[in-house]
């Protein structure tokens, strides 16, 4: 078959595969209909190995130096293992794509996103950027009839919005600043507001993404280039801040701009993948009993992203701005987001021969 | 009457001051029998001011440039004002020293402590170090019959311990780091103990301190000069790292070595005053989904403190080191914690005449 290979940073090839073979017994096989071009995908052709293990195999996988990429999919199941119940052969599916031990602390408290040997789909194990995919079971999640295509690609991403949403608590009538509007800021303005959010305000220096967050739901854009964006943001919330605010960048600078943004005693979710250590005085914490943390991935919110889709709370149509086939991948999707990174949210790739 | 004068760095007067005016109607007058001397004391005396206002007035009382200090004190009341109810002359009572307006956003959300014109006694309106203060009776607490005077002037840095412990949530049966075993390190690892914590580690340097942090309940002691802390603490915590920490020096270093002391999901709470910015890489938080949390000062906490030095649960008696008259706070007292600081921990002064 064929499908796109990380062999090295600036060096994915699509090439032809070996199939994969028969899915385990709790392992089901998919059909890939749409996978979407994730930032971390990004990140590993720009600037990576970041999670692709190069050094030793992966310790649930045997990965190491290549792998297929591609974790934002949806598509039909093709094989079952001996063992998976509840789904069948036809099934329209999508899968969270946290591979995880099932044993470790992690995984026995609740916690399978952060698992101690996390497998991350189209990371640490081959993805969805191929004809065909091997999933664990327990990890499938069937798509109502009816359901677009399409939104089964950005399933993966809204889940990681609305992960970060449920970490800040009820936003219920809450200011909310979202820092960037890229693929996971606009799913997070779009999760802040089905989440009852009264004002979402997003910070974003691009014409075409500002545009994009007020479409998505933003009530209001500040760009931080062209004013003040603290000031702003006192202004419009009686000299307070923001009661929470979530940093989708990763920026070393933005990390500190998305804690100074919210009032005393307000909550900071950090999002973004940061490559670069920051200045902090952490008495910007203690004199203001400010709380920050950490969002990764996913933890079960994939059945709520796809209820709301299907009753019409989330409208993923603003996100998808290229739909291109797997050979193109490279200069079509890769390098389409490299250079031409501010006119571009989600491109999705459709592997399936012409 | 004789008061601890604030007037500049390294400048503290004891001397002649007017009495306090008759207490306003919403006000008591308290005869001070102890008041400790605090680290923020301590604080303005090296490297002040810090909380002290010298630029401007304070907005609530006015204070510029000179502040009688201390707020760690008990006494007993001498005059009431016109409204006051439910105290009388003659009662031993200690006070929260987080002096407020009661009509701003946190003041009307339950967050006193970081009101927005907080004026802290001692720090920012005239306090303790004095033969009388005045006080706002609603921040009196009234000490039960036989209720040890020494203790009283410890309430309120158990409080802040307290307080805390109360923002990780429930320590009940888990393993806690202390990042520092001065008096507020104490008065945690203290409060740890009696939140249920089943281990509680301590990390100090001074051999002093580090018997201190035994004889108040610490389960362990590791001590980062001799030792690879980090490493000595996930040997006991099955490689994961402690459920929760506590940041009690407000050193730039530590406040990166509490966050990578807990294991993923854990909280670290940061009660250090800390001077200088530190280098933070947040995909640590992201990556780890770890928390972390500033805590100021307490938030109705005095009353749990209370009851736990009366029954029996919190004992004082390891953390008073030195006892000594007004006149001698100088010498006796600040010099004292500043040349001596590991074999001291609260020195509490007597302002009362000899």
């Amino acid at each position: 078959m064929r499908a796109a290979v990380w062999h090295g940073r600036h060096d994915i090839r699509v090439e032809d595969v070996p199939l994969p073979s028969d899915p385990p017994a709790d392992w089901v096989q998919i059909r890939v209909d749409w996978c979407g071009i994730c930032g971390s995908d990004l990140h590993e052709y720009v600037a990576g190995p970041v999670f692709i293990p190069v050094d030793a195999p992966h310790p649930m996988t045997g990965i190491q130096g290549q792998c297929i990429l591609g974790h934002e999919f949806c598509g039909e199941i093709t094989k079952l293992g001996a063992n998976v119940q509840g789904f069948a052969v036809g099934d329209l599916i999508t899968a969270d794509a946290c591979q995880h031990c099932g044993t470790c602390y992690y995984c026995t408290h609740g916690l399978y996103n952060i698992c101690e040997r996390l497998a991350f789909t189209g990371l640490m194990n081959n993805g969805a950027f191929a004809e065909w995919v091997n999933v664990p079971a327990n990890l499938l999640y069937k798509l109502p009839a009816g359901f677009p295509k399409e939104a089964g690609a950005l399933i993966e991403p809204l889940a990681v919005g609305m992960h970060a949403v449920k970490k800040a608590g009820s936003l219920h009538g809450q200011t909310v600043v979202v820092v960037g509007a890229g693929t996971i800021g606009l799913c997070t303005i779009m999760c802040a507001k089905a989440a009852g959010a009264a004002q979402v305000i997003a910070l974003e220096m691009s014409s075409a993404r500002k545009a994009k967050a007020l479409e998505v739901g933003a009530t209001r854009v500040f760009d931080p280039s062209e004013c003040d964006a603290l000031a702003e943001i006192r202004a419009v919330t009686q000299g307070l801040g923001a009661d929470v605010s979530f940093e989708c960048i990763g920026n070393k600078h933005t990390a500190k701009l998305a804690i100074d943004v919210i009032r005393k005693a307000g909550k900071c979710v950090l999002v973004g993948i940061f490559e670069e250590p920051s200045q902090f005085n952490f008495f910007d914490l203690v004199s203001t009993e400010k709380q920050v943390m950490g969002s990764l991935a996913y933890n079960g919110e994939f059945a709520d992203v796809i209820a709301l889709i299907a009753d019409g709370s989330l409208d993923i149509t603003p996100l998808v701005t290229g739909r291109i086939g797997l050979e193109d991948i490279v200069s079509r999707g890769f390098e389409e987001l490299v250079n031409n990174k501010e006119h571009n949210v989600k491109i999705i790739v459709s592997p399936s021969p012409a």
